[in-house]
């Protein structure tokens, strides 16, 4: 049975789930930054989903991008580039990390992941933030 | 047309194509680590494939870690966790890194890219390395 890792509750905020992921914003202004976990258990790398698991991740992957391009659009920060990151050295659960990037943040031209310390967003800007992902991952 | 951004050749070693992208060794003898690189014109996002090649793309990173697995064994030093990342912030043509860690190597927890400097390989243990890729790729 599948359980969510606690610890992506401390990071992230819950956004409408999608077909095979759940779907979190990670908790820093820095990045539109959205945290998809299959919800399979005992999945730590991408050969332990099926072809069609597979298949429907990079279709939540590419989803999850569009979303982060209405975050950035609604933050007045459009995104430039997406990153995407499947690592789990730390949190082992499957999880796929996908980043708004612009050349004028904070860890460009490198990846965001163990950089820095994670910025709050103010209330506001959180809920602008959560409402313009969710409008694109309950599309 | 396609064409392979020169930066790769300085930075890697071709191995075996797949059907959908290139394959190259990355010439650092820290982790390994492959590169693959769709053989698609403008491609520079996920987004920018079409669902068949986001398919293609995804069944040829499992191979890649599988290879990378491969490599790990025939160097002694199994992979112990595969990390799998998108960014093209610096070569902006669309490229995926697989990357085989361990937690006694010298980037453990954090990501490889953009840390510190590549190694060189030996010429032998780059042999061996090219040689055990080639042949999970090949398969």
């Amino acid at each position: 049975m599948f359980e969510l890792d606690p610890a992506f509750a401390l990071t992230s905020e819950a956004l409408p789930g999608l077909a095979l992921c759940e779907a979190r914003l990670q908790l820093d202004a820095r990045f539109p930054w959205i945290v998809l976990i299959p919800r399979i258990d005992r999945a730590f790398e991408l050969e332990d989903l099926s072809v069609e698991e597979r298949a429907m991740l990079m279709a939540e992957i590419v989803v999850a991008g569009e979303a982060l391009r209405a975050v950035g659009a609604a933050l007045g920060r459009p995104v430039e580039k997406l990153n995407v990151g499947q690592l789990g050295n730390i949190t082992r659960q499957l999880h796929v990390h996908i980043v708004g990037r612009r050349q004028d943040d904070l860890c460009w031209p490198g990846p965001v992941w163990g950089q820095g310390t994670a910025e709050a967003y103010a209330s506001e800007t959180l809920q602008m933030a959560l409402s313009a992902a969710a409008n694109v991952l309950e599309a």
